[in-house]
């Protein structure tokens, strides 16, 4: 018999996956190459697992859905991962898909030439609106849901750019970098109170701020200094003689959201969201205007663009 | 603006794509990848976009399911493809795609070591009972939509094992290994008849068949001589020293469907498919056996499974 898990109707086994889900449906994929996303010396697979399942709930948080399933596709070195291998791996999905009551419904194994890992994520809106980048109004405020530059430091500290005794928090930052939280509740949450527009922060707060103003035909302003700054990324950034803004603004892989509403909203919403929101610019004109301490402040490329 | 296409609500360009499917919904993920399922030498651009999405139309098909959207995840070798080769991937997608009404509403494009295809389909039941590989019963005959062994043939021809010569066929034989034609038709008026288990025949008749009687806790007993075998398949065949039935049942990629269903609905069935059904076995109690002018038969493996 088929595999039937929770949130599927008809799971692995059949020839598809089977999905009970009333009205809109959310749909998004993302894939993880070892060599180019990840390297194996420097994360687990539980932290690769992870990481290839919260990139994709991320994406359904950004919408503002709920995550129904996930199908997981893997190519695999022949040889490439022993019994222990595998289980370290969709342990990191399955811890990951349990907190966020979701399950692997189906997916696909072969063999290829480096680990890669092909994630989809099936979400339901529920009744609500989606989060889309299209959504704001001029006057908006844009808003992150959590500091940023954990992830970017983090990066730093593992490819050994920088000692880990610069700070106490590297822990943290490390594990920022390995294993994101997708922001899941709070785009349901902010989807559920009709906000402007959102996405996540995956490529750098600046870079995404841009995409998200210009799917909405305005200009982003962003004031560096009102973008908060995760404990222990000042200290990274300046052992490698960068600005904290730096990192927090453009480092990218922190997946907060960032979403944009009318400021009368913010007070109201921070108080039934598990953290408040950090206001840090607001929508305009069109493009993208970054100030620190009052005056325009560049740091070359916005964010991370595939080349 | 993110672009709208149709059969999606919200498509490429924001986090996620969105669809409006009502009722349950099914997905499928499967991955190609060159040096394993293709080989850039011997199948073009366009050969492979449409089998990729050919083979997860296959499995919406299998279920029963109508086509709604694909998502297409790529990894690239660096300087892989260029515009053209862009261009030629997705018009195999994009041509296959428009035949089924259904579209490409998102994915994600990467680099990796080898071009690699991770498509997931999305598709709706629009009420109908799903077609699982559990629900046949004992008495129940096992049919298949068309004639097998063409896409196997196909392949040896491909790849040399045996002159095109043998028969004037060839160019059709090679057009089923490389252009695979999912019979989502086919499926969706199987499932909204009620057929008790189907699925679509991607490893070989006999292997396939075994899973589904097993999934069904039934026995299945297939007499070979019944299997309808493509034209110029028995040519290549017994070229390269094989029974045609061998390739007919073990061969694999034909993506026919394979149904169970009470003998009394086939003729009836028969007259609204496009092409009649072949009745070429029966199931009885659990496993599988083969019989080949009478005589139980042996293909040695019976088809092809992941090592």
């Amino acid at each position: 018999m088929a595999g039937v898990r929770d949130g599927t109707v008809l799971g692995i086994g059949d020839d598809a996956a089977l999905l009970d889900i009333p009205g809109a449906v959310v749909v998004c994929h993302d894939m993880l190459v070892e060599g180019v996303h990840f390297r194996r010396a420097t994360a687990t697979l539980a932290d690769i697992g992870h990481k290839a399942l919260a990139v994709n709930l991320s994406d359904l948080a950004a919408m503002g859905a709920r995550p129904v399933a996930a199908l997981v596709g893997l190519t695999v070195p022949h040889g490439g991962l022993d019994a222990a291998g595998w289980d370290e791996l969709y342990e990191g999905m399955e811890d990951l898909a349990l907190a966020h009551g979701t399950t692997i419904a189906g997916g696909d194994t072969t063999v290829g030439p480096v680990l890669t890992l092909a994630v989809t994520a099936v979400g339901a809106l529920d009744g609500a609106l989606p989060l889309t980048r299209s959504g704001a109004t001029a006057g908006d405020v844009l808003c992150v849901t959590g500091p940023l530059g954990a992830a970017a430091a983090g990066l730093r500290l593992i490819e050994g750019e920088c000692a880990p005794g610069v700070t106490v928090h590297a822990p943290g930052l490390i594990a920022a970098q390995r294993r994101p939280s997708p922001r899941v509740l709070e785009g349901r949450i902010l989807a559920g109170s009709g906000a402007g527009a959102g996405m996540d922060i995956s490529d750098g707060l600046a870079l995404d701020a841009l995409r998200l103003a210009g799917e909405s035909g305005l200009r982003a302003r962003i004031a560096l200094e009102d973008v908060p700054v995760a404990p222990g990324v000042a200290e990274v950034a300046r052992a490698i003689g960068l600005e904290p803004a730096h990192l927090a603004a453009t480092g990218g892989e922190d997946y907060e959201l960032l979403v944009a509403l009318p400021p009368e909203r913010v007070e109201r919403l921070s108080s039934v969201l598990p953290r408040p929101l950090h206001v840090c610019g607001r929508l305009e004109g069109d493009g993208i205007e970054l100030t620190l301490a009052g005056r325009p402040w560049s740091p070359g490329p916005l964010g991370w663009e595939a080349g």
